[in-house]
């Protein structure tokens, strides 16, 4: 039985569904507020290679260990202030820092752009002195389709990889073929196959190929990627998603692991700090990637 | 005709309303949420001689003058998660940092704990290097009575006092007697003189006295304090708190200006950043702290 305060997320999602349908705008900005204040954390905004990106540095966290953070919002909305305690939350929980980014968005900036940036990003926190192995990605829905993605474009790149991604609700098959679309949809309060086409069709554009791998991971060749951790509810439509990276990456070889939270919706690990259920995500999220940040 | 944006403040207020007429916790930490994110601003956590601090620090800003910021809450709710953004905002059109107090909370800690915190974080800034003339007092409902008792304190203990307050929307007097509890019964969401009384009774304690001039600056001599600019709503039960502080300060040869925002409620300026009410009064008070923190 998922807790009351983990519908809070259902609630939001319920909201942005009416809006939809009474074409308002979704109130996208209130996402962040299903987040409890972590407290204890220092924000910093800074410019990470050309990106808009903000610093969450919990007291006394090893600052030579990073989260580069890629937010959800289907990659035309959201913003590093809607997912500032989401990312906090998760810093604080594995004591280390945060770099959260404000990546460019859809309609006004196309893919490759976000992946571009992501990119530019971690070349730039490799340039401050952070080593590879002390780098690990996180991203929720559309930032964490990204967090595998960017791992793709930095070895196209020559970069090193980061130690371990960590991708909640990812969303990655730009096709939109899950099969939980349809056995889902009376439990997802948003994310319906249309809403995720619309946003496929924007991030791609009128020429976009969504099998490109560095837009879908599941036509990727994801050999020698680090270790994987993904979250999924499980009442959402995108569960699937989860499940088809999992088995890609399994096949490729990678270390994987998935764990899907009955009767949660998509990231719901923005009820962190209010939900049991978002922070046991987020506690298990810190286990596993500590050692892998040699921590 | 007050904006729509800025009727989220009664709606939230009558949600308080109506979760104290359910016996439910009124949702205080969701007060924030009324405020849009300032961006540009860094925010970081310290210890102000003993007292829980947060700095909002804006890109650029001149960090030698500061807003010392006291939030409101009744002296038992609040905190400087739920004020951040409203003193950020404050903060950022000043072009100066703001400091704002945790201080400690009724019924745990009785007055004159609030004001005593408040004096140590004043002498802990001062301390700082800060000079008194660089340094303004903001504070809002019952942080908009502490921004004066702390002045009073201040002076009782030999400190400089600061260059000017600001109080919006103040809370002082501790007697809860002012004919807007009558006049404006219909119109404000929340503060019924029932509430108010409560709370007054919370913060004093049993043995307490309403006219303590460090609890209630209307009994209080206020002859030699700086500039102070107050800010009421219009339809507040507490625009007589403003009225009688104005007249009180006024006659104590303080430099005084009172603005009342017609329709406006308790503490309006929370909807910072949406409302063009708010958005008015937060520019005005910069425009008028400014010249006198020698900006």
């Amino acid at each position: 039985m998922p807790s009351k305060q983990s519908q809070t997320v259902k609630e939001l999602y319920r909201g942005w569904t009416r809006a939809m349908i009474e074409s308002r705008e979704p109130d996208i900005d209130g996402w962040g507020d299903l987040t409890a204040e972590p407290r204890g954390v220092d924000y910093l905004e800074t410019d990470a290679g050309g990106v808009p990106a903000m610093w969450a540095v919990p007291k006394g966290c090893a600052e030579d260990r990073v989260l580069l953070c890629l937010h959800g919002g289907g990659f035309m909305s959201g913003s590093m202030y809607t997912h500032r305690k989401l990312y906090a939350h998760l810093a604080k929980a594995a004591g280390v820092r945060a770099l959260i980014l404000e990546y460019r968005l859809a309609p006004g900036h196309l893919h490759p752009a976000q992946v571009d940036d992501a990119t530019d990003a971690y070349a730039w926190l490799l340039g401050q002195g952070v080593g590879a192995r002390h780098i690990a990605f996180a991203g929720d829905s559309a930032g964490g389709g990204l967090a595998i993605t960017t791992m793709l474009r930095a070895r196209e790149r020559g970069l090193p990889l980061p130690a371990a991604s960590m991708p909640l609700s990812p969303w990655v098959d730009m096709e939109v073929l899950g099969g939980s679309y349809e056995s889902n949809r009376d439990k997802d309060a948003f994310f319906y196959r249309e809403v995720v086409q619309a946003l496929a069709d924007l991030f791609l554009g009128t020429d976009g190929d969504p099998r490109d791998p560095l837009a879908n991971p599941l036509h990727a060749d994801l050999t020698g990627l680090p270790p994987v951790y993904i979250q999924a509810g499980g009442d959402e439509t995108l569960v699937d998603d989860a499940h088809l990276l999992e088995e890609h990456a399994r096949k490729a070889g990678m270390e994987v692991r998935l764990d899907v939270f009955p009767g949660q919706q998509h990231s719901f690990q923005m009820t962190a700090g209010r939900a049991p259920e978002a922070d046991e995500a987020i506690r298990s999220l810190a286990a596993w990637v500590r050692p892998r940040l040699g921590l």
